[in-house]
């Protein structure tokens, strides 16, 4: 097999530095196209050379009050002993605020500092007199507004290379303009390769297929940066066609992108597909994710090879097209806001690449706490969930808990404020809790993290959860959760909340065809076991079903696989990759297996008293009592929610 | 005349309470009315379920690298002396990254990790041999990406009240959905009230006519905050036209807004009309601008009564429209991120009103200094020019010169880091600067203020600008700007760079109808003159002129009579407001008025030596030097640029 050798792996600031001197140098030209348009469609757009008021605004000399016109000179000598007499439509008119003055009236006195000359007691004062008292003399322009007060013409409203906002629609309407020259939205080419590839919304999916989102995606993003993207069918991995669909995009748009085939399996076409029409700036980039990324130029037009794992694809999206797009509209870079955070859990980096981490920010007793999600680069649920970067530098080797860094947000109007973190054992209700959460307090979200139950009593012993969820069972005891308490948060005050009691079996494939029963089957030749990861409840359940039962684990098919979460247990049965897994009845019959009862336990929240009067927590609390989420619940099935929501345990631990 | 009297004048956080009690009691009811959709057609839509996966992603086990698929059963003795052979299509099978396992194949061992059986010296790699040598055994899953790797049927993909990103366009589709409930967009009527509107594009503006682009203005931010606006025909202070308008407008739309009308006028009848059909929240709001707010409900829809003056009407539409907006959508209210600044200026505020004082943020040596913009409820370029709001509580009586307090970022994105303070005398050269920077360097703005030469030496002294534009005429030594230099900034190192020379002289109408000829002139009765404010070197060089010609200035009519810009006094020139008005020749070229030349002066910018080499000045003086700057600057008219960007002072006054 041929393949690719990446040209070199060169840092992301010096693959940024080629493409800039390549614009500098003019072998990437940016055509920067103006049109002009209807201020009124003009919203976002950005403008291509400065715009000059055509009109003054006001364009005419207005009344500021209600009141009446008058001459400031006919005003000299007016006091309260010496009320000046004037006659309308002589000396005065009534005037509204915003109409304009008569010509040659250059002043206004309020309608309430002027008395009418009374020839009959009884008419009103809306009747308009025919004679009008003045107590005071006014100055030239006193309650006027003169023309160009906001604008005047042939001043400056917008500068080139400026973004229009909602008001700027208004100010240049005040202005007197009708039509703008803006830059033309730059075409950006999306061609996604990949044999694999077919449309997102195919109906059976077959084993190898993947949906294109990436092109969807990355459409999306061209259109919120300002461009116009050009989705092209799908490439097939074959040579011959990229090249040709090459030459066709680079005449029809601004930037081109290449979606996958751009690292160095055999199909990777890409970079050979670019180096035949142009030449290659850079392929391979020390980032990670996004390490098989490439940019080229072909006929001065800038191609961008991005990587095919959504993640790896965004990253390099983000990193490398939304720049060119931004230059060739104009605006500045965007750069991400950084802030202080430490880190809600140790992190082991490789040396060489410059991580792009993705992480999970909330508040912890007033310091930002990041915490790491997925680091695959297929993960694009991890990147949804992520609320920053923590850049790892290619010479760290990993950051330690606590240990204090920088984040780059992903969203600038972020509030980290109302994130609440759960940590330690999974269950479908955390998905119930989360949703509810949001529906009724949008403000707030919370977020959790599957250590299993060990993993969350620790996160309390060190400080970086707001509360854990536990079904841990004492071996010698049988008691649930409170041993474990006991040993592990010496010192702390802790309130153990109920939040459900649940069936913990053994999942097996519908219609059990394999016949299994009990626990003891598990050691049977043709019975292929998924397990737990350690610490988990589950895997702590088991080894006390192992040890009842005299089993040993080296006897089991597949004790040493581990998933992370009920949901990937059931999948695994599922799909048949194993025969049976332990786990509980709701995460069963999502999958639709069958479902061999064993134990009823008990799932906890487990909550430091500190923060149990936090709106956060609050919030939680009341949610669990509420009949619209015990019904969602129940619907999960296998759930038990009589103690739910009661205190089982005040404390302060010694 | 009959007035509306306000009804009371309720504090904004009062008036909003009222808001969310109405909610709160049902008063005001939101039909958070959801649809279905494509998930393609889904950006910036707002999820009004939870959404949980109908399929893993991945869907299938597939190879995380290219190699060989093995049963891990089959390796357990391989090592490298060891090594093991297996039989293509029986043992092993080719495969790629991210094809199909096999059925009952269960790991990958890399392409690189495999040695073939050579029977034929000179085969290739890429011929794919019979058998193959593996030298480790591996485990179930190695090199195996398994299915739910990403997402797991069943998991939860978004919450409901989560707003559409492209990225969760991505994780959508991944996740099998096709279609997704999301809430219909909220309808906003927008019901434009006035007798002296028009439209936006009316040809010819008449005097007393308003371009309705307030109208405009907020149907493109209902649009941004994710409303759907409903513009109605604008209605001419005629009731009866309201209340009917209102009758269909809370048929048709889930919010209401009326413009306008909402003061205590006699032509207000907004409060009038809702009071006729429901009922009234408050009327009137103790802020400034944004005081004539009302909010009303009508068979539970609320109405919201908004200013007329444009800048009012924003700040009203932002604090009562938007959080209602929201609120239908489910999505967190949003709240502008706060920042500690400086006061570039002193300000000086009424009691008994929260002031939103509008300013341009800027960064001075480390700090981030806040400079007050104009503070009309009318104009909205100051608006468009504001970084942020102050906001100055009903009970202070104002902020003085660098008070910390606190701004409330407009733009969550703003980058306060580059923008430029020229603080100073007023020339149409600084639009054309201005311009030109953001031309070339988009990251960077510059922005002006005109409080005349001689506040632009004193802001030096103070340091709050990063440079000055001074042209003062010393009267004795007859030297520009240097004498004052001398006087003002001792101690301070300072570098004065001439911007250009140019034409003072009087502004008089086409044809210079009353034959204005010299400065003696403006003495005659039938004369009306139009002065520059206190302080600016236009004043400083007409008091020289009457001085010189043994004038007294209160034999001139209007000498009291200020504008702060050329063209400013040029515009009460065109508009024959006055007569005549000392200026500059652009001022005068850009309105067509004919000019009568008196001197020649010297325009320099001032700037503070320790400045000279920060990016932003360097940028400023190296545009000025340019042949695209001094071109259009030459087409303004009455600039000499040949001393242009030299250096004419450099020293530490002492």
């Amino acid at each position: 097999m041929k393949r690719n050798i990446y040209l070199n792996k060169t840092s992301l600031h010096e693959a940024k530095k080629r493409i800039s001197n390549a614009i500098r140098e003019e072998k990437i030209i940016f055509k920067q196209k103006s049109e002009t348009i209807a201020i009124d469609k003009s919203l976002d757009r950005v403008t291509s050379d400065a715009v000059y008021a055509k009109r003054s605004s006001l364009h005419y000399t207005a009344a500021a009050m209600d009141g009446i016109a008058v001459h400031s000179s006919d005003t000299g000598n007016a006091s309260e002993k010496n009320p000046i007499i004037l006659t309308k439509e002589k000396d005065f008119f009534y005037i509204n605020t915003g109409q304009p003055l008569p010509e040659g009236f250059d002043a206004v006195i309020k309608i309430e500092e002027v008395i009418p000359v009374e020839k009959n007691k009884n008419r009103q004062l809306s009747d308009q007199v025919e004679e009008m008292q003045i107590f005071r003399s006014v100055f030239p322009g006193t309650n006027i507004r003169n023309i160009g007060e906001d604008i005047v013409s042939h001043q400056i409203i917008l500068t080139a290379n400026h973004k229009i906002r909602p008001m700027d629609i208004g100010a240049l309407m005040a202005g007197g303009l009708k039509q703008i020259r803006v830059r033309q939205k730059p075409k950006v080419a999306i061609i996604p390769t990949g044999e694999e590839l077919v449309d997102f919304d195919t109906k059976e999916m077959k084993a190898g297929d993947i949906p294109d989102f990436n092109s969807r995606m990355l459409s999306n993003y061209v259109f919120q940066w300002g461009g116009k993207p050009v989705v092209y069918p799908i490439i097939r991995d074959i040579k011959e066609d990229l090249v040709n669909m090459l030459k066709k995009a680079i005449k029809e748009n601004d930037i081109v992108t290449v979606i996958a085939g751009t690292s160095a399996g055999t199909k990777d076409f890409t970079v050979k597909s670019i180096k035949e029409l142009g030449e290659i700036l850079f392929h391979g980039v020390a980032i990670m994710p996004g390490k098989p990324t490439l940019t080229g130029i072909i006929q001065n037009i800038p191609v961008i090879g991005l990587p095919g794992y959504p993640v790896s694809f965004l990253i390099a999206a983000w990193e490398f097209l939304q720049p060119l797009i931004y230059k060739n509209l104009g605006l500045a870079p965007k750069k991400r806001k950084r802030t202080k955070v430490f880190m809600g859990r140790k992190i082991i980096s490789k040396l060489g690449n410059e991580e792009f981490l993705r992480v999970k920010l909330a508040k912890i007793e007033d310091k930002l706490m990041a915490y790491p999600l997925s680091r695959g680069s297929g993960v694009i649920s991890s990147l949804v969930e992520a609320d920053a970067f923590v850049r790892i530098s290619p010479l760290s080797e990993g950051l330690s808990l606590k240990e204090d860094t920088e984040a780059e947000l992903l969203d600038e109007e972020l509030n980290t404020e109302n994130t609440i973190i759960i940590i330690g054992s999974h269950d479908l209700i955390l998905d119930v809790l989360r949703n509810e959460l949001q529906v009724h307090y949008p403000e707030y979200n919370l977020s959790s993290f599957h250590t299993g139950s060990m993993g969350g009593l620790l996160s309390l012993k060190q400080g970086v959860s707001h509360l854990a969820t536990s079904h841990l069972l004492d071996v010698e005891t049988e008691e649930y959760n409170f041993p474990y308490i006991r040993r592990i948060l010496k010192g702390h005050e802790i309130v153990v909340v109920n939040m459900a009691f649940r069936q913990q079996g053994l999942m097996v494939s519908k219609g059990n065809p394999k016949g299994i029963r009990r626990i003891n089957d598990l050691v049977r030749d043709d019975i292929k076991y998924i397990n737990r990861q350690k610490g988990s409840g589950t895997r702590v359940l088991l080894d006390y079903l192992l040890a009842k039962n005299n089993i040993n684990n080296y006897d089991i098919q597949g004790y040493y696989q581990e998933e992370f979460t009920h949901l990937m247990v059931a999948s695994a049965v599922a799909n048949k990759r194993v025969d049976t897994g332990l786990g509980i009845y709701s995460a069963a019959k999502a999958f639709q297996l069958d479902f061999i009862p064993l134990i009823k336990e008990r799932y906890d929240l487990i909550i430091p008293k500190k923060y149990l009067n936090s709106n956060g927590i609050k919030n939680i609390l009341e949610i669990i009592k509420t009949k619209n989420f015990k019904e969602q619940v129940m619907k999960l099935g296998g759930y038990d929610l009589s103690q739910c929501g009661q205190i089982l345990l005040d404390e302060k631990i010694n």
